[in-house]
């Protein structure tokens, strides 16, 4: 069983790694983007499939996501 | 038009990170937990809807992953 946690940054908060990407592409000349937003994912394989949401949600609160400048979405394959 | 690009070391590259996050959630009693890889999600914000999926795997290609140590795929909402 594997949760994948997805980690970004909430709107509001500033980000500058994404600025520099945004630069980075219109530089190499890709048009068209209006803003890139950078985030963590993190795969998380599980031994048992007990509960997984509720479990990998708590392991996100606990220690994955920062919930002052962070959401975070849990999904379960 | 958003595209989402999740960059994640190749199987087989060592993953200190996820391995210290795999030992923390441990520390923290998260029992069953097998291992945990760390990746990358960029958001990237369009102008337009033209050639999203193209466009966005050779901005990958470029800038956002490391074909040598890195897997990515595109997902555009």
């Amino acid at each position: 069983m594997t949760a994948f946690v997805t980690v970004m940054l909430r709107p509001g908060i500033l980000d500058p790694q994404g600025l520099a990407i945004a630069d980075g592409l219109a530089g190499l000349g890709h048009k068209g983007v209006q803003s890139v937003r950078v985030g963590k994912v993190f795969e998380i394989a599980l031994d048992d499939a007990d509960n997984v949401q509720e479990r990998v949600t708590q392991m996100a609160k606990d220690l994955l996501a920062n919930p002052v400048i962070e959401d975070f979405t849990v999904e379960v394959r």
